[in-house]
């Protein structure tokens, strides 16, 4: 029979957010009465706006029509949308459309990056980080992953000094799961220490589009010298809704180059034709509509998660517990004093009824942390407030 | 500095299609006033009926509300899709909802299979086939790869008495690129000869709905002890007009076993979890509608297809070409005495200024061969039929 892929060995039983599903449900079963708040997954729930679903409309009547239907699209995506997203995103780098390949969100974009890059690398992971990336590096074979400890003193980024030598180092800010970001400064000292040991840094910026402050970087490419040793990955879910739409990108420069100086953006091209068709064509029109009136589709909603999330930040700081992050990102990293992660999991779900994620899901370096996502719906925050209180009133 | 992936070293250097896209864009750049017919490529050319679009549009809707926007949805798609997916593609087999699994469409699909099977593995491909076969077994490191040679005998699928054992067989019917397909005994002898040798057969069916003839199998599933052996992909890209909307799904059944009895699909769930995030939400409405009201929406489109390929076959035959497949698929397979693909290709460029896809591009048995698709427009087909009478006339 056909053997079993030696990947499955490596793999932990279940994915975190399928085990938290499953916690839902059972719970939701027992306790019918009890209205569980769900602030685990970074799933979102503010609606789209008008001048999305218009796009969408207008877009699914000319696929009606057939001088306007259009099947396949580039692989890399629609040009115009390319653009739209250079110019909000990335005005203040060297990035052209060409750089920008569309896809069907981040978490699929990661696993063809390191389906890119082969089991014959070296990487280092971020711990605690997003548990996707060390899947995707067990889907694909890499046997030698670091992971890099993070704690307060660094604002849970690794420590650049003591980062090893590997092929590629994942770094996400604002920060999954702590809500942290990174400045500027130590933006640059990654990319100096990446330049200096050849190493490509995969950079997550799904929540860039949560800073509001000039002080910190949205994008890896506002760094001098990123061009030539980083892969940005970003996405629409978080920011316009687009969690169900399926949308995100990848930047790769024409300056990132194998040691033979081929681009690795060519390499690429040729892999993204042969396994992937490109993101649907009616949500690549949505993402251009979200893009085209960006200052109502992106930062209306983005201020109703961060303002959920100074809400509930501040009701925890006033409770004594010690949180982290809530500023620039809709994610805030608690720790309840003497408790490890699964009690304090346990201490929310049952005194307050609120789910939340268990800090060591993301890695070692998570235990004794909860994760809270901001979001959630108002309704649901100003809930959860409302019975954090209570119970401490 | 980062290692080139060692699967580049066996790409070829471009992917066909986007080869012929190249033509066919220095061509009408050079040639502004020829009017270039557009046969090569299978993209569909048929507008989304009013009820898909309707779909869209609510559920559109649906998401520019608070009480019913809706995030991530479930990974292997909503069940009300798998449900209809079943009644009207497994209706005559033991396949049940939890079977399928949504996907962006057919090519993610084979990616995703093989990227869950591994590098230590052993494929056979028919030849000529589908070129992303072979290039998503590369870009999965696979070594061995078989080719069979299909020809006029076995109407172009391989011979099953020399089918040599190895752990994956591929097979398309209808298949790509030749618009032949397999009969019952053909289908069974060769899923006999997978449970006899412990193989697992990808069975490539995103053409079953082109099927009108109830003689052949529309699924693999239809055959007795298929579900030990194999696995199904299909999509609604050519069937309902998803090529650019992406939306296709993956078959396995709970009797598929590695031989310590441990199911396939356990395992698929949980990599497909940490690689994947689900197809578009909103394409998942539109393909429910459009199998909600198959009767209109698949059958009067495929009829398009299907007459286009009978009109184009006949006008062929007429001519003297040799001319296969056309009749239960949208493909014809057809060959011009005493020249190669690349002699008959350029001879229907130039003197029709019709673009087709030569058939030695679908691997070396397909040398002297071209492929013709019927999924262009009618007026496309109609200009064809036209030319190809008046030089010969």
């Amino acid at each position: 029979m056909v053997k079993r892929n030696a990947i499955f060995y490596n793999f932990s039983n279940n994915y975190l957010f399928d085990e938290l599903q499953k916690i839902k449900e059972n719970f939701i079963k027992k306790y019918p009465h009890k209205q569980l708040i769900d602030l685990s997954i970074g799933d979102t729930s503010q609606p789209l706006s008008k001048n999305i679903i218009n796009a969408i409309q207008n877009s699914s009547i000319k696929q009606g029509k057939l001088e306007t239907y259009s099947g396949y699209g580039p692989v890399s995506g629609q040009l115009s949308l390319r653009q739209k997203i250079v110019k909000y995103f990335y005005s203040k780098t060297n990035i052209h459309p060409d750089d920008i390949f569309i896809s069907d969100g981040a978490k699929p974009a990661f696993d063809r990056l390191h389906r890119f890059f082969g089991s014959n690398i070296s990487v280092s992971l971020p711990d605690p980080a997003y548990p996707a990336y060390k899947d995707i590096c067990i889907a694909n074979g890499v046997s030698s992953i670091t992971l890099l400890p993070c704690s307060e003193k660094y604002d849970f980024f690794p420590d650049i000094e003591a980062i090893p030598r590997t092929d590629i180092i994942h770094l996400c800010s604002p920060n999954n799961p702590t809500g942290t970001v990174v400045t500027r400064k130590y933006l640059q000292q990654l990319v100096n220490t990446a330049l200096k040991n050849q190493s490509i840094i995969i950079f997550d910026a799904v929540y860039s589009a949560f800073i509001t402050s000039s002080t910190f970087p949205r994008s890896i490419f506002e760094i001098p010298g990123a061009e030539k040793c980083a892969i940005e990955v970003n996405s629409l879910s978080k920011s316009a809704g687009f969690s169900g739409l399926r949308l995100g990108w990848i930047v790769i420069s024409d300056k990132l180059c194998y040691d033979n100086q081929e681009t690795i953006k060519s390499n690429w091209k040729r892999l993204n034709s042969s396994i992937f068709n490109g993101a649907s064509s009616i949500i690549q029109n949505a993402a251009e509509a979200a893009l085209t009136n960006e200052k109502y589709d992106l930062n209306e909603t983005i201020k109703v998660y961060k303002n959920n999330a100074l809400m509930l930040k501040k009701t925890l700081l006033e409770q004594g517990i010690t949180t982290y992050g809530g500023e620039q990102s809709p994610y805030l990293w608690i720790k309840l004093k003497g408790l490890t992660s699964k009690e304090a999991f346990n201490y929310f779900l049952n005194e307050f009824n609120i789910l939340t994620s268990p800090g060591s899901g993301f890695g070692p370096s998570g235990e004794g942390y909860l994760r809270l996502s901001g979001l959630a719906s108002q309704a649901s925050i100003l809930s959860s407030i409302e019975r954090i209180n209570r119970l401490t009133a």
